[in-house]
């Protein structure tokens, strides 16, 4: 049974994470020790400064996770900036700024940074493309799950289980193509 | 005549600035260097890590700036992000999300950080409180100036001249106190 830290402030991440390698027999722990996100264009460049800021003062392999919704019709917002947005306009801001539009499209991307001391990082992406809702719906989930819907479904995010949003979303593509790779390390 | 580097890639900051600073006899003179931007709860904190970066590769006096739109009705959203959310939704975005809300007030802020090679940087903010207008007006400014009218005018900062928008702006109280401090330096 190998440890994997996951530097992360959010339990439904390190939840998601727990159910998706535990088949690997790899145990998530969740580690709170905060670091800076810089102001990037993309989650990648985020995601690989917070890997090199938290290397310098924590010496066990560790992961960390950065996510964004891009909404087409909204060109690309609030994409790196997600966070800040759900807990200001929140939700139904995100309504709001779409009820005249007829692009609804959106992608959920998620980054995954792995690292272990003196060693360069692997940084992989996942990607889920959908649906922004015109209402709310489900109480599962985090953040924008509520008014997403992937291609492929008929419920958003907020009404799937951790298992059946696994089997879509970005974060778990991510997390599989960190697994694949990790294999090859 | 003293030179002063002001590190940015707005022009329209860097007139203001000249505007203001030369009846103290200092020629300020843009360098577009770039530097990371943090994703930080306040602007003093963007700035104090811009500073540290530009200080690193530069070895004049300079200054560099960071300013936003804080509306009260959307929780100071945009806040830090204002540039980010000017170059997505934009204006129309942002009447848009306050078509139902009661409360317009809005506080510009400015934050300026001024540093000379090895010495701490001089950190100052300047603010101005206003409303957020119901559609756009003048073409004058830059960013949100024409949905902002400050208290006490009539004009938006889009229909007033370099020179009114002076008057009222967060940019010019900050800079007034960067001026007062250096005259202690």
């Amino acid at each position: 049974m190998k440890t994997l830290y996951f530097i992360t402030s959010n339990k439904g991440k390190v939840r998601e994470a727990a159910d998706k390698l535990r088949p690997f027999d790899i145990t998530v722990v969740q580690k709170d020790l905060g670091y800076a996100e810089v102001q990037a264009d993309s989650l990648r460049e985020v995601a690989a400064q917070g890997v090199k800021e938290v290397q310098k003062r924590f010496d066990q392999p560790f992961m960390l996770e950065d996510s964004g919704i891009f909404i087409m019709g909204l060109k690309g917002f609030p994409g790196v900036y997600s966070k800040y947005v759900f807990f200001t306009i929140g939700l139904p801001g995100i309504l709001r700024l779409l009820e005249r539009e007829k692009n609804r499209s959106a992608v959920f991307q998620s980054v995954y940074a792995y690292c272990e001391p003196k060693r360069k990082p692997i940084i992989v992406s996942g990607e889920c493309p959908g649906v922004i809702t015109f209402d709310q719906r489900g109480k599962n989930g985090f953040g924008f799950d509520p008014i997403f819907i992937p291609i492929g479904a008929k419920k958003t995010f907020g009404e799937m289980t951790t298992k059946e949003k696994n089997q879509f979303s970005h974060r778990s593509k991510a997390l599989e193509n960190l697994i694949s790779k990790l294999k090859k390390f």
